[in-house]
């Protein structure tokens, strides 16, 4: 028996994959069933409604994600940055539950800080791994964009430093309960490139979205913006206003693991500063978590 | 019959005082009745019901605030900036209703751009006139905190230019819906002090509320910070952010014109970039329609 059992298991969400003996993903499986959905204690039995098929044809499970948080499975402490991906690997915290012949442990999430203020990652550090093997480079500056979007720093194989930006959630909250929600459709429709990057730019030249978030309502009050170019509007300004705050030499690559829409958005939003894009996927946790599993005998 | 029945009729608030002959404040009243509880149509019904009797001993009645938007009682277009008393008073806009002895006017709102995008004000610029009267200066910073805080500079007693920032707005925001109200108590204590300053030191060294705002998240993740104090910090990160915004030089005063608790968190935040705050409260409307009334035979 060999091969792993991988689950990124996050605060809104669950994936899994099961991945064979030669470290290639053969099947992959995602719930909405986040740490947030499990209730206390209920881990193992989850685990074992959602994957136990899985985990009795599997010697080992990895998980990592806000499952090694406090509400999480079992508390993994965090590693503090600069962290490498031995770090990582000699601490994970290995758990019981399930089948006897399954070993499952937890990934350790990342912390760092700035100014006497922390910052925290859980699973996005697997992803980086993973992404930094996949294109088998030691160095770059990362970006995995979502509800708490990371920024991260990797030297010499290591993360050497991170910080997370509130961007998605930011946008759901003046999408959906701002004043600004009430000139805007209640469908976002598809993404309307030219108005996302007029956002972008007037971020980029701005101070803050304090202001800029401003200006959708008053394009819309001097009728300069259609209401349904609006939400790509406001998300043009949010995702500007990240990249405004990022310490970025034009010219340089930034590498960016998201969805395909999210990447697209960045890659519109990075070329006005000159960036390159260059794009990973899901398959980076797949990536990151097999590395791991290589590093236990 | 002389005097004045003064109306500032914002959003979500209605504010009326009668004025005497002598321009002294006879009585005031406030009702929560601001333009969006009132249903299309029902203005004139609405002031009939809360000022009637105001209005059945007085001549004039001006109104500032929302009531001159689309969606008010009658749509007083905006002046373009700069604009001075002079061209507000010649842009009021008579509408017909209430007894036949009282004539009623609404109060045009200005409007300003900055490269291309639009910004707006309804019943600040009668505020700013009335302050500028009250403390005989002509020239002046000044702020109008609230749930979009008005950045005003007012030169030869006009308003050269303002700007726009949705603060209090996304405090409402952070604090009610977002991650971070998971952590917070239900009720807000009292300021603590010393929580709002370390937030606006925080916003001030850093370049965005999308990255300072994750700082609640993890200040109390780590301990560093008792639930009760996090509302005055976060308060501190969100009025610490519209000043890094400012272009302010330090040893400058601003005039800042709100409520006495808004008040006293600018002065705090002020100061820590050095500026000394000139105070001004809600009789500034009051001085401002009376001006503006005093310039009509």
């Amino acid at each position: 028996m060999s091969g792993l059992l991988a689950l990124d298991w996050g605060t809104t969400s669950l994936r899994g994959a099961m991945i064979d003996g030669e470290g290639r993903v053969v099947e992959e499986r995602a719930f909405a069933t986040g740490i947030l959905a499990v209730p206390p204690g209920g881990f193992p039995t989850v685990f074992e409604d959602l994957f136990g098929d899985w985990a009795a044809l599997m010697p080992l499970c990895l998980i990592s994600g806000m499952a090694g948080s406090k509400q999480g499975w079992a508390l993994a402490p965090y590693c503090a940055c600069p962290a490498g991906f031995a770090d990582v690997a000699g601490n994970l915290r290995w758990i019981e539950a399930g089948q006897a012949s399954l070993r499952i442990a937890i990934v350790p999430g990342l912390s760092c800080e700035h100014d006497g203020v922390p910052d925290v990652m859980r699973g996005e550090e697997v992803q980086v791994f993973g992404a930094l093997a996949l294109l088998d480079i030691s160095d770059a500056t990362m970006v995995l964009p979502g509800t708490h979007s990371k920024w991260v720093r990797a030297r010499d194989g290591s993360i050497e430093d991170f910080r997370s930006f509130m961007t998605g959630e930011f946008y759901a909250l003046l999408r959906q309960h701002s004043i600004l929600s009430r000139t805007l459709p209640a469908e976002d429709d598809e993404l309307d490139e030219a108005a996302f990057s007029q956002g972008v730019t007037h971020a980029l030249r701005s101070d803050s979205l304090l202001q800029t978030a401003f200006s959708v309502r008053t394009l819309s009050l001097f009728d300069r913006m259609p209401a349904q170019a609006a939400p790509s509007y406001l998300s043009g300004l949010v995702i500007g206003e990240e990249l405004r705050a990022q310490p970025l030499d034009a010219g340089a690559d930034v590498v960016v693991m998201g969805s395909a829409a999210l990447t697209r958005r960045y890659e519109l939003a990075l070329a006005q500063r000159g960036i390159r894009v260059r794009a990973v996927g899901s398959q980076a946790s797949w990536q990151g978590l097999w590395a791991l599993s290589q590093t236990l005998d």
